[in-house]
């Protein structure tokens, strides 16, 4: 046997991507070159100031890509992502958390300490008061008031809030108030507009500045322009896309930069083929759809069920050939972000040949 | 600052969970013996062998506490995973996977030369040739037919064709056929009892011996008795239980040994708190449920959306007391096998106090 063990768990560049072992997320390097040049040509032709959140990818060499063109910053959702990153030589990193408790101030606090341009979001008093209580005797940190202007996950319910909350931050130790965060409902610029004016201008009066204006999202990413208020806009999933971003119309499937490459296992019957490939590969997110992600070259193919390692594809509407046993298949998965949290690694290619292997450096950080 | 960051990351015996930081698994350790007890006595008593899945836990010392209690052999689902068991000492592996494709197989007959039990499952002649014409010349391979006696995953159709498949494998070079596999349907005994004594029947009248036939599930697991046909049984989750189990009635909510330690991070409005575990800490997998998680002591709250990093609490239905910001409360997962597969480490306690921290060895295991 000439075949190397070690070089197939880590594959290598040149590798072809059709002799990988599965299930494998791989990446396409041409997509993913065009999915940031494309949002970043965006951002520059509206003046938005761009910043990539993480999240997605997880991987440092493909944050200093973004940032290589054009990005200012980076978008993390936690202490340990954002220590990965500030390890790789970031220096401004948003993290879009309320952070909270003795245990997690020390690392932020410490963090803050090491990069320029650290910030973080609140949106209750309970909040802001840890943190001033924590920073007061420490390095300043830089506080932005969360807004829920749709998206009714955190953040604070009215502009007016917003003002009341963002000067109360203005006024405590420990704290430099720098603006307004949001990551909004899609398809909702005018209301977010509405809610974020607003809270500037209430801010204005009450005779404190909002440097920074953030809003987020990328089912929508394309309509940022129509928030004014904002000064700059994150994103993730715009970097691989995926099978839901296509639904939203924000990307074509040609631009879905991830694939998983399976194989088919099992033929039980007709109708039904069994991959290698579960809910430790795909994930359960189904965002909306009822099937767990689009078969490359098999439209009617419905991934109709997984379990942790066996997805059970539908295969009776298929009209054309269907696939055997032994067959690699692509899928595009409804949500690429949650696929790189479930890999140690992930494979490139250009044109099915192994470009590199990155660390997902950030995946599996505990909070 | 007294704070030891470092062991903050990585908690040791003695600290408190609650000074723990969010998201974490944790593990109850009475919980886990009792539920470990509990079915190897069932197992016992009814003279079944009982062959535990350790795709639940990925770890080496569960494995260990569930053969000291007289399991016979475990249960992979991978050829990663039961490499990672056999570093751990084990001997007597079952993968229940058909295994295709020649960067598979080599890695398959190096683990077959190292122990001395392996096993692996096939429902194809296609499959069967794959692992003939590799192990032809090599130590020979103990191969299962795998059945779908109702499941609707992999598996032959018929007692029939399990016969036909089984006498295939017999006469294969490289392979030995030693039995019978199911993953049924739960509450299925009758029908998978018929299919597999008619598939026994139809070998032993071909002159074919099966030596095991192994039925599996946690949901029906205490109906394995009526199986008569079966000589062990395989299972996964009973060792930590869920809140799926607890709804099939294989066990009580006090038999939950794994909860997920999370943090209120805002309370935007009067009826929603949100939460620091998202689907990177819960996992998105409904089993059939319409929200993510039941939250201990609150009753009517419900986790009804997942972000990566936020869990939306919808607390409308709450008569009682309601959870403030920076309350740390703990959630039972819909699943908790998918859970282990998040964390490369899980934390032990009893009563509250850390008792270890054990790595999850066979996580991200990329096949």
């Amino acid at each position: 046997m000439t075949h190397d063990i070690a070089s197939e768990i880590s594959p290598k560049a040149g590798d072809r991507i059709e002799a990988l072992s599965t299930p494998r997320p791989i990446i396409d390097e041409d997509r993913l070159t065009g999915n940031i040049a494309r949002v970043q040509a965006y951002m520059d032709k509206h003046g938005l100031n761009f910043r990539p959140h993480i999240k997605t990818h997880k991987i440092p060499a493909l944050a200093h890509a973004q940032v290589a063109a054009g990005a200012k910053g980076i978008n993390c959702q936690k202490i340990t992502e954002a220590e990965a990153f500030a390890d790789a030589g970031f220096e401004d990193i948003l993290i879009t958390f309320n952070i909270l408790g003795p245990e997690k101030l020390v690392r932020l606090s410490a963090l803050n300490d090491r990069i320029s341009g650290l910030k973080v979001v609140a949106d209750s008093t309970a909040t802001v008061d840890g943190l001033s209580d924590y920073f007061a005797t420490r390095k300043q940190l830089t506080v932005l008031v969360e807004c829920d202007t749709g998206g009714a996950r955190c953040g604070v319910q009215s502009p007016a809030e917003a003002a009341k909350l963002g000067k109360y931050i203005a006024g405590k130790p420990g704290l430099n108030f720098a603006g307004l965060m949001t990551y909004p409902k899609p398809d909702n610029a005018a209301a977010t507009q509405e809610f974020l004016s607003q809270a500037v201008a209430l801010l204005k009066a009450e005779g404190v500045e909002c440097p920074i204006v953030t809003n987020g999202g990328t089912p929508s990413l394309f309509d940022a322009h129509l928030v004014t208020a904002a000064t700059e806009h994150r994103a993730g999933t715009y970097i691989y896309n995926d099978r839901s971003m296509v639904r939203a119309g924000h990307c074509r499937e040609e631009d879905c930069a991830m694939h998983i490459l399976a194989t088919v296992v099992s033929r039980p019957t007709e109708d039904r083929a069994v991959i290698d490939s579960g809910s430790k590969a795909l994930t359960s997110d189904l965002l909306g759809f009822t099937d767990y992600g689009q078969v490359v070259g098999y439209p009617e193919a419905v991934i109709k069920g997984l379990s942790e390692e066996h997805g059970v594809i539908d295969l009776s509407k298929c009209t054309g050939p269907r696939p055997q046993i032994g067959d690699k298949i692509r899928i595009i998965p409804n949500h690429t972000c949650v696929v790189s949290n479930l890999f140690d690694q992930m494979v490139f290619h250009r044109d099915g040949v192994v470009t590199r292997v990155e660390d997902v450096a950030a995946r599996g950080l505990v909070w």
